[in-house]
Order: C-alpha cells, then sequence, then structure tokens
C-alpha cells in the first residue's frame, strides 16, 4: 500500500493520525533545522516537514530531494503554527518518520507551476509534464464532468448511447477524409468518421428512437488555429420530432450541463432567423452579450455627394456607447488601420462622434450638414458621448466586417466579460449555396438536411431560383458567438433525398454507389427523423471562457498535424506497406 | 408533434384519454367489420382499432397498410374486452379516428421477430431492419446501460475518463496496426491504437492518479469466429498501486455492474496462480461454474505394461458424475472421436466406469486390476455411476485437450447454465515466454508489464534460465471461462523497461524510436502504477449469457472485414491517392 490518504485531504481534525502519502515533491524549502516539501498529487498539496534535531539521518535524506522526485512518506498529522489560509490542506502538516524515494526525475525543462516558463512545442512534448500543472489538468478533469452530466442527462431522457464504426466509407462530399487502406481486401480503403451521420440516422430507420454518442470524428484538413484532425462531438439523433421537439431537448441538456456544472442558470434561449442574425449582427454566430446592434444608413447616406457611399451597396454602423472622447483621433486611425489590415479587408471607417457638450463631430462632415447627422445620431440611438462607427460595401462583405470591428470593440469595452453566457438558436438558414465558381450548388448544412416542410413540394418542382430561396429546416445553438452545436431534420424520403442529391450534383451512380444504403433504408420505412452534434471540445473551452480548445484535449496534435510527443505521424516499414500492396511515391 | 405517448406506456388508467402515437405497423389483422393493427416503436407494442360500421374510409385506409409502414394514429384509450396478458399495454387500445402515413415501406427481406428467417449476411445488410427485432436492440441497450453503469461507478471512484489519440505510433509489436496514411506529412503513416496503453501510463507520469476510457481499439487481424477489427474496451489505469488495490477495485466495479444491471450477487472472486489453473483446469480461463477438475494419475498409471501410458509424459482425467451408465461404448466411442478431431488433437480416451453394483468397467482393465483400477477413482473421488475419462501425453497438450473435454462434458451435463455466473482472478503469469522457433522471448501480457517486485532483481541481473522462471505482476479476471479483462503493474522505472525490451529482441535504437517518449517520461518522476482493462464488447455478451460478440455491436464487421450494409472499405479516387503519395500495386 502506497498511501493512506491523498496530498489532497487531511484537515485539522486528522491532527494526531498516523498516515502515509505518495506524490510528488512541489518545492523543499531548508529553514535552518527544518526541511519543508510541498509533496504534490491530484488532490492538492500537502506539507511535510523534517527537523535536524528529531532525525537528522532522515532531514538530510529529504534536502537531497529534487524536484518532481516521486516519494513516500509517513508520519503524524501536526497542526501547523503558521498556517497557509490559501490552501485546504494549510491548517496542517505531517511531521515525517519515514521516507522513500519511488522514483527520481531529471530537472523539468520547464516549471510545473500554474504558470509556466515552457513554449507551446516544449509544453506539447513534454505532455506529460505539461499535465502535472494545474490549469491543464483541471480541464481534464472538466472535461470529463462534462461528458459524463452530458451522458447521465440523456441516458435519463431516454437516449441510448450506441457506439458507431470508426472504419467506414470514403465519401468525396465536404472535408477530407482520413483513410485506411485495407490488408484483407488489398487495393480497398476504409475511412474514418467525419461524423456518424449516416449511422445515426440508420439508428433512426433501425427504431432505436433517441441515439446520442460522444464521438471521435476525424477531418483532414489543413489545420487552422483551432481545429484538430481528430474532435470530438455530442452526436444525437431523435425519431418521430419537429425542430421544436429537438431545440426543446438541447435547451435541455445545455441548461443542466451549465446548471451542474457551473452552477450558472443560462436564462432564456432566444431564436433569430439567419436573415435578421446577418442583418442585426453580420454573422450567423452573434455574441448576444451586449449589443451594438448594426444600423443601416443607406436612407440618410446616399445622395449627398459622397461618392463612397453612392457607390455602395450598404452602408451600416454599429454605436459605440461612452467612447466618443475617450477616442482620439489617432486612435481612430489606428482603428482605420485595423479594419483596413487584410484580415478584415475595409475600405476605411467612417466616424461620427456626439460630443458631451451635443456638439457633432465626424469624418464626414464634409458631405452631410450637423443637422443631417443628428439624423444618423438618432437612428442609431446614439446619446451624449457616444460614437458610430460606420463601414460601407458590398453587403455581404461589410456586414462580416462590421461584425469583426463590433467583436473588438465589445472586447476592448469589456463587454464580453468570460461568466456571463448567452445562448441563441440561429434558425432558418438557407438550404443550398450556390457556388458561381464550382456552378454547381453546395449544401449549407449537409445533404441529409431537409427543407422546411412548406419547402418541399417548391424543391421537387421548383426552378433553379426556387432552389436558392428554399429554407432549411436547420439550426445552430451559438453561445457567447461560438457556435456550439448545429442539426437539422433530415430527409427521410428517397425521392426528396434523390432529388437533392442530384442539385449537389451527383449523379444517380454517384449517389447509388455512396449513399446507396441510406436511400435503401428509407424505402423501409424510414421515420421522420432530426438531430444536432455539439463540438464538445469547443464545448469545454467556451464554457470555461477559454479559446483555445488545445488544452481540453490530452493529447493535441501540432498545427503540422503532429504528435511531438510520441513522434507521429512516422514511417512504417517495407513490408507492413507490402501486405497492404501500397507503394510510396519516391520511396525505393 | 408527431406523438402524445410511446407505444409501450398506455396502461387501464389512461382509458378515455386521447393520444396520438407514431410507429411501425408490426402486424395487422381483419376481422369481419373490425381491423386491428400492432403498432411498435422502441418502447413497446399498443394495438389500433378499426371499425367498418363507425368509419368505413378510415378502416379502409388502415387496411392497405403493409408491414413496416410508419404511421402515425390519433385516437382514444379504451379497455379492451379481451386483454393480453402477455403484453404491457395488453388492457387497452387505441380507437383510432385519424391515422397519417408517414413512409411507406417494402416488403422486408426477412421478419422483423424475435425469431427471424433472415440469414446472417442479409441481416448484416439490413442492419436497420435487423436492430428493429427485440433481441438485437435489447442487446444494444443493454450495452449502453452496462456503460453508463460503468462510467457512474469508476467516476465515483475517483477515476477521470481523458480521452487519448486515435492517430498515434505504429508499433511493429504484436498484432498488426491499422495505418493511416499522412497527407500533409507524406510517405509517413498514423497508425490506429491496438490500446491506449502508452497513453494511459503517459496520464500516470502526469500525475492524473486514476484514469479510465471506455475506448474504440483497432487490430489487424485475420478475423476468428468471435473477433472483430474494431472493438471496445474499458480501459483502466491507477498511480500508486499495488496489485491489491487494482483487483479490489474492479472487482468492485464488477460486482456493480452484476448487481445494478443483472441484479446478480457475484459472491466470493478467489484467485488462482496461472501454474494452479493450469493444473486444476488446463486453462488460463477455467469456468469453475463446475467441477470436474483435474486428477494425475502418473504414479498410478505407469509401469504396468500400457505403453501410451508408460511414454506419456501425463496422465490426466476428470470424474464425470452420474453418466456411467448413461454412457454406452457407442457414446464413448462417439466421445473418442470428438477427442481425435483435429481442433482438440488427443491421441485417445481412456475411461474407468464406477458401475452402480459396485463393479468397475474400463478400456484399460487388461492392464490394471480392478483393485488397481479402484485406487484410481479413489483418488478422483468417484463413487457409484461416475465415470473417469483420461488423456495423456504431453503436459501442456493433454491439459488443453482436456480442458476443451472437461467443458464439453459440462455443457452436456447442464453445468454451465447461464444466469450462473464465478468469477475468478487467476494470478503470476510468467512474465516471458521463450519462442523456440524465433528463439526469443515474447511478453505473455505486453512488454509494459513489470516482473512481481521480488523477481525484479533477478531480471536486472539474472541468466537466461532465470529469465524463463520470472513471474509477472499481471492479472486476469474471467467470469464462466471467459476472459474479460487482464492488467498487471507496470514497469516505471526506465533501466528495467530497457532490460526488458532487450530482452524481447529490440535492439536500443529500436526500442528508443518506438517507445523513447516512454521511458523519457520515466526519467521525469514516474509513479509506480498498473492498470486493467475489459474487453467490453466480451463483458456485455458475458452478461447476457452468449457466446458471440456480433449483436452487441450496433455495425459488426463480416469476417472478411467488410461492413456490407455500406459497402466497405471501397476504391478511392486517384486524386486522393496523389495527395497521400501513394500508389495501389497493379492499379493504372
Amino acid at each position: 500500500m502506497y498511501r493512506t490518504n491523498t496530498c489532497g485531504e487531511l484537515r485539522l481534525g486528522n491532527a494526531g493520525m498516523e498516515v502515509t502519502l505518495s506524490g510528488w515533491v512541489q518545492a523543499s524549502r531548508d529553514l535552518g533545522g527544518m526541511t519543508f516539501i510541498d509533496l504534490r498529487d491530484r488532490y492538492g498539496i500537502t506539507q511535510l516537514v523534517f527537523n535536524m534535531e528529531d532525525d537528522a539521518a532522515l532531514c538530510q535524506q529529504a534536502r537531497k530531494l529534487g524536484r518532481e522526485f516521486v516519494i513516500q512518506a509517513t508520519g503524524t498529522v501536526r497542526e501547523r503554527t503558521s498556517k497557509n489560509p490559501n490552501r485546504p490542506t494549510g491548517d496542517i502538516e505531517i511531521v515525517v518518520t519515514a521516507l522513500k524515494t519511488l522514483n527520481a526525475s531529471k530537472v523539468p525543462p520547464f516549471t510545473i507551476e500554474d504558470e509556466t516558463d515552457g513554449g507551446d512545442e516544449l509544453r506539447m512534448k513534454y505532455r506529460y509534464l505539461d499535465i502535472r500543472r494545474n490549469p491543464v489538468q483541471e480541464k481534464l478533469i472538466f472535461r470529463a464532468r462534462v461528458a459524463l452530466e452530458t451522458r447521465k442527462y440523456l441516458s435519463g431522457a431516454g437516449f441510448i448511447e450506441v457506439e458507431t464504426p470508426n472504419l467506414i466509407k470514403s465519401t468525396p462530399e465536404g472535408a477530407r477524409d482520413f483513410v485506411v487502406p485495407s490488408r484483407v481486401n488489398q487495393g480497398q480503403f476504409y475511412a474514418l468518421p467525419q461524423s456518424p451521420q449516416t449511422f445515426k440516422q440508420i439508428l433512426m430507420v433501425a427504431g432505436m428512437d433517441r441515439y446520442f454518442q460522444i464521438v471521435k470524428c476525424f477531418r483532414d484538413e489543413d489545420l487552422r488555429a483551432d481545429r484538430q484532425p481528430e474532435f470530438t462531438q455530442i452526436d444525437c439523433e431523435m425519431a418521430f420530432v419537429t425542430r421544436e421537439d429537438i431545440l426543446q431537448t438541447f435547451e435541455g441538456l445545455t441548461r443542466h450541463l451549465f446548471q451542474t456544472v457551473l452552477n450558472v442558470d443560462l436564462g432564456e434561449f432566444p431564436r433569430m432567423s439567419y436573415d435578421e442574425a446577418m442583418t442585426r449582427y453580420g454573422s450567423d454566430k452573434p455574441d448576444v452579450r451586449f449589443g451594438m446592434e448594426f444600423v443601416e444608413f443607406n436612407d440618410l447616406a446616399k445622395g449627398h455627394g459622397f461618392q463612397v457611399f453612392d457607390d455602395a451597396e450598404l452602408i451600416v454602423g454599429i454605436c459605440v456607447p461612452g467612447q466618443a472622447e475617450t477616442y482620439s483621433n489617432k486612435m481612430l486611425n489606428d482603428l482605420t488601420e485595423w479594419v483596413k489590415r487584410p484580415q478584415i479587408g475595409a475600405k476605411g471607417l467612417v466616424n461620427i462622434k456626439l460630443q458631451a457638450d451635443g456638439s457633432i463631430k465626424s469624418s464626414i462632415s464634409k458631405y452631410y450638414t450637423d443637422e443631417q447627422l443628428k439624423a444618423w445620431a438618432e437612428k442609431a440611438g446614439a446619446g451624449a458621448n457616444d460614437m458610430i462607427l460606420i463601414l460601407s460595401g458590398e453587403t455581404d462583405k461589410v456586414r462580416k466586417q462590421l461584425n469583426e470591428l463590433r467583436l473588438e470593440m465589445g472586447t476592448r469595452l469589456g463587454m464580453r466579460a468570460p461568466g456571463t453566457f448567452k445562448p441563441l438558436w440561429v434558425v432558418d438558414f438557407a438550404l443550398l449555396e450556390w457556388d458561381e465558381e464550382a456552378n454547381r450548388f453546395h449544401a449549407m448544412h449537409h445533404p441529409f438536411t431537409s427543407p422546411k416542410a412548406s419547402d418541399i413540394d417548391r424543391m421537387l418542382d421548383g426552378d433553379h431560383e426556387t432552389m436558392k430561396s428554399l429554407r432549411a429546416d436547420a439550426y445552430d445553438l451559438v453561445i457567447n458567438g461560438v457556435e456550439i452545436g448545429g442539426g437539422s431534420i433530415r430527409i427521410h424520403d428517397r425521392a426528396l433525398q434523390e432529388k437533392n442529391f442530384k442539385l449537389l450534383g451527383f449523379t444517380p451512380e454517384q449517389a447509388e454507389n455512396q449513399f446507396g444504403f441510406l436511400m435503401g433504408a428509407f424505402e423501409y420505412g424510414a421515420p421522420p427523423h432530426g438531430g444536432i452534434a455539439f463540438g464538445f471540445d469547443r464545448l469545454c473551452a467556451m464554457m470555461k471562457g477559454e479559446t483555445s480548445i488545445r488544452d481540453f484535449i490530452a493529447f493535441p496534435k501540432n498545427n503540422q498535424c503532429r504528435d511531438v510527443m510520441i513522434d507521429a505521424p512516422s514511417s512504417i516499414d517495407d513490408a507492413q506497406l507490402k501486405e497492404l500492396a501500397l507503394k510510396v511515391e519516391g520511396r525505393k
């Protein structure tokens, strides 16, 4: 037996007990005749004390212990004379009578503290040391807690967790698949699932009624800052449901998770159409923790000789409260440069300030009278010391640009404080997106999404323009501007599914080859069904107020898709390639 | 809204209620002016009734519904005149007032009944129909329940579920890996994990203290009857533990699962050394639901002129109770043929019968007197009407053969009844197995298993013969003769791990290349640790008294490693191969 207690559980009430603890040497201090060691494990830190007078040999032994040595110490719990109120075990210490080194440690390449001096690559390479740090360990424990509560809640609501296969069929649609060569069926490949989409639909056809799975998914994409080639979804599907049933169910799940894990009451889950979200926030995942909603000025802006506005499809701004005096010309110039960066791409930034004395100051006062500009202010609901920031240009582009500016101003003004959570359902997305270059439609959600019931007839019969106007029975859950999940009511009718594949540019043969099993299943009594998937890594990060998912994943890959700890991927030997009937190009 | 209730919940107390149900047409019966439809969903079956007199059009509509049509029916709950006591909803029926066909169905290729007429391949191809059948659906629901209870129990015991990566590094040791070509790192490959072994050890070094995961693992082996290329483990690891801590913890888990899910009290978990198991049962996973333990007769058998026994390394038998009169010469001949089949490989079968009148009858009475044979009977504890069956030959081989015979006799005599569960820990395995052909050792468990503490010094210093005698700190949990799980205390010391790799034939470079990260981790304060993994598919099958795991997996592969429903694996296009810098041999 290595320990009677953990390093996090002893209290004043345990004084006098003989205990054995095991853990890591977090720190040690020699103070004259005394040596103190902070012993750490997952549960906390307990102070060990050694005294030269009591046992010189033992004390000498303790002094030789380095950081991160693994030791076992037996001794008596004693009340501390100088207590540490910042530590749950801070009222006691262990007067050690026996000490054993279970394993030594080299000097770690970075400090095992909440704030470390290790850079990203070093932390990833020595991930086993990084995870010893509280902030990382806590995130993994948090993740496990959210997963368990998710499972409890959904199981309690009649959902059955079903494991779907990882070795499935490659489909060229959407992102790239990772493929797995088959040895038994040489020249053929499995694919790792980008999501269990077709299997969960099959499970609905199979009468499972309510399915969920917390499941790994795989996407061979070039990694953006916060993407991982393998990621985890809370994947769900329900039969005999309308959108309303699904929204209610997953509002319930989300509410439960925030309540039990964070003790946060989420309040209302308002709904907003995609069109409205784009008009009011320029984003399909608006952060509604703060206002600064878009105000369109086309009516006031045009026809006054300002060419930029006269030529613009949309003139749109936000009213930044209480910043007119703060934002000097210099700061506004900097902000203009900020929106002109290639990442944002605006051509310029117009401002109108309502000064504290009621006067107006604006970068466009050459073209508009103060009276006219007051009408702008009025439309924007601007008051004294407020500042209106305006962009113009093509509608889609300028909305995206102003969305970025709005978020930036929200951040600068502290309106996006962690700990505040505002959920929002975004609904009524377009079913299809027209891709001018490829001269074809893309599915806005995925090819299995149903049009809204009222649009089904139009879809089966309509012309090209009709197709563009179809609304999908799809929905996204957005919290604090982060897309947590998305889903849809699915097509459950073969004819409609065939029509959709056709619109998406599949030949009948391609559709049959790739998804014939699903369309076949629709012919044997497929119930109406729909579902949703939450990005689990992102949900965890968002709940903890973090922007990066990386530390919520125990062993993440870096931006080159590598695991630098185990050094993967790596070369495999010729015998293995031969068994797979494969040749690597350029390899002898 | 598609339904107010499920097809499993309405009772007499609901009589008079107006309800809407949705589900599948299980069966329909026309009885004169009445039509009855059994409507099915996951929750049960409810009878719908239509009456020509009340609504002829509606009744006609109902008569047109085929098997497996998906319908929605609204009506009033009514007490049945002729109740069905075999069905929870059997006291009521729904007098339907509105009926809607939600989806039609072709005639299913096999019957959707508990006993189906569909063969294996057909059932796999139409898995969505197969899962509609109660026995399959129940197994999947059972599995989900066991998984949830596992998670609750282990989380309650301080275990943290951590997801380990699926894209890891290929290692030639052990079974074949599935590999995944990397596009970003051309010519390099990931491997899918055969188990998260090294990662869970890394998590112990990382201070996670108690880890578990219900996790998919992958093995590219030629499939035996009941293997799958992807399978699921309950994977666990603990730090600062001895074997005793682990056995106690997972005895606790197992006990909990049987208690909560099956309402079965498992009783004692006896322990038996590998050597003892082999001596008493000829198996490292003995079914201890019944006796018939091995009795060795070398002392009584040798030196009486019976060449077969005189030449044999081991003469060993079992005492089959109460079968002397039942087993005629014909039956014994058949049994002899049975043990001589290549699958068993015995050379012959000797029997000694104690007849009811006290006399002895034996196939070797030519060589032994009745008095002598009575000594055999006494040694075997045989009484009136018992029969001793004896095999002889090389020790290892004959034990395996007699194990098969013992299990067969146990089955024939109904001693292996489902519903009875007898757990057993098998401990003290050998650390290393000498492979004469390859002229090297194999790890009996895996290369990370520690020798027993008392054997460590011998391992670091010993000669070849010493190595053969090393015991591993390893253990298997066996229930009813099924190996449910296995594990070990791990090596946590770099020098010992290096020594083990060397014994297993690794060069230092190979060891470093494949497992350098783990040995490196051992140098930074690795705690003593150990763990276990349960075969989750097998655990579920065993708990339900089934021998095949296949129906406990929603979408299993067939014996050719294919998913016949989705038709995977399959060919991928040239563009994708090119991106991966791969060529399929023989493909243009």
